[in-house]
């Protein structure tokens, strides 16, 4: 089996992480919608974690590495095939593990990826975070404040609302539940409009987001979770502002990023070891948990990053 | 009067073009619509005209000299405060002057920058276009296929749709009129996607577009002619798909591109001069017909770039 490997999934206390997405592609994975089909009905879950080889025939990965990416939500992955790009060895190990599964995985390049390559953000431009106390966003948040942003955040509790305001660093932030006009709402707050707008949940928050847009505003899309678990996608009527504005839209996903992970290291590590970053974390212990989690997602149960432990650190083997 | 002019509207058969953006602006201008107020009621209405200069104190433009960018719908018109970047003056006499009021002014720069900027083509890109028999249009299928692209575009009248197929070059066109199912209409002609499309419509056309979309497709959005007369937009659902496919949209108008003007007549004119480019202009003579001619716009009663011709060479002084 030359290029396999086994790999040990979680050696850390932390090993597969259910994803937002995750719950569109498996509801969607009998429509192979493009290349995203994670799981087939009957065999483990894909997900990104973090993982120790225990075996390999790979030229690039030996024994006792340490991994994050691709693995599947189970004891033991067998990797096939592995793509160089969707596989990466961690080096740093001064850092918790678990950050591999969030802050230092898919969720720090998404948002990496969503400020510097997308939204690009002058010293002073005023910033809104969707999902802001999530994955992503808690991070976005973080970084556009290191750019010079001026950052306002919303979420849909009073306890994700404090994290953003008291903990995370956001200068303002709001329950979108507790507004019934969400446009007023984010004219309260922008009353020049918004230059960049971090995309993570689409339908009424969007059209609201649309007419507060500055001219040449920038919307980094890399998440609609309120239109993923929808029968029908909610009609959106304020498309005309994309020209009106002159407004640049960019749809991506992490993995459109590869190739900047050397660089947003570069950026992060030092804030982290400084602890000029935060990053909140759920975890949940065992795999027979992760089900729950995943559809915690989609009523918000969760509080920061959502992370299965799989093989607790005093298990390992 | 310093930095004043005096010019001659139309020393060319052409002078004012009334253009379906500015209908819009009509109807909206107590608004305040961003900057684009184009016209006060009471005052005559501005638009992108052929002048000769017959008085100046600005350093830059003398009398005689021939000029395009924004004038007034009226004969004579006191110009003040020229910014720079609106009034260019024309050194090519050796084409139509007319074709300064569209295929060499803000119809030309826009579709030049619609394809080379916004739509970046590589040879084979699957290109649709909307409106395409209209003054962007027009062009820019005709820069998609010298760059390359297979390229398909839509318009609403059997004429239109012949023209476009016989004259302009397309490879394909269909009359979006006739066909009950635009989602199924596209994908007959683009059954592996659509690379680049090049939005002038919006609404349910859109829509149908964006589920049609490759992976990584871009959309150059410089008109939504579809939506300026509604009272309420038209809904739309698809937007997942922009996140879903990757996809980048971009908003603009041509002032957004005043610095590409020297590349983009270095690109066209030796096409005009080897008859390669073939521009359709619509004209009507006398201001008089103008109110008629911008109302036909709406109802796709023009055939090609619409053009109102004040001042016919033989009136000229």
């Amino acid at each position: 089996m030359a290029g396999d490997q086994v790999v040990r999934n979680t050696q850390s206390t932390i090993s597969t992480c259910p994803d937002p997405m995750m719950h569109f592609l498996l509801k969607n994975s009998q429509q192979k919608i493009a290349k995203y089909v994670y799981c087939t009905p009957g065999s483990p879950i894909w997900g990104y974690g973090v993982a120790k080889v225990v075996d390999s025939s790979h030229p690039e990965y030996k024994k006792g590495d340490l991994v994050w990416g691709l693995t599947r939500w189970e004891e033991y992955s067998l990797i096939t095939n592995v793509p160089e790009t969707s596989f990466i060895k961690i080096h740093h190990t001064d850092v918790p593990l678990s950050h591999y599964t969030g802050l230092l995985g898919m969720a720090g390049k998404t948002a990496y990826a969503a400020v510097f390559e997308v939204g690009r953000p002058k010293k002073g431009d005023k910033v809104f975070v969707s999902a802001a106390s999530g994955a992503v966003g808690q991070l976005v948040g973080q970084f556009a404040k290191l750019a010079g942003c001026y950052v306002v955040g919303t979420a849909g509790s009073k306890q994700k609302v404090d994290l953003l305001k008291n903990k995370l660093g956001f200068d303002e932030a709001f329950n979108y539940k507790e507004e019934n006009d969400l446009e007023a709402a984010l004219k309260r707050y922008f009353p020049e409009g918004i230059d960049i707008y971090f995309e993570h949940v689409g339908g009424k928050l969007l059209d609201a987001v649309l007419v507060n847009m500055k001219e040449h505003g920038r919307i980094a899309a890399c998440g609609m979770i309120s239109q993923y678990d929808l029968a029908e996608p909610e009609p959106l009527k304020n498309l005309f502002q994309i020209m009106l504005k002159r407004l640049h839209i960019q749809g991506f996903t992490h993995r459109d990023y590869d190739h900047i992970v050397p660089n947003y290291y570069e950026f992060v590590l030092p804030y982290i070891r400084q602890g000029k970053i935060v990053y909140v974390e759920d975890i949940v212990e065992g795999l027979e948990n992760g089900p729950a989690a995943l559809v915690g997602l989609f009523t918000g149960r969760n509080f920061g990053k959502q992370v299965v432990a799989l093989a607790p650190p005093q298990k390992q083997p």
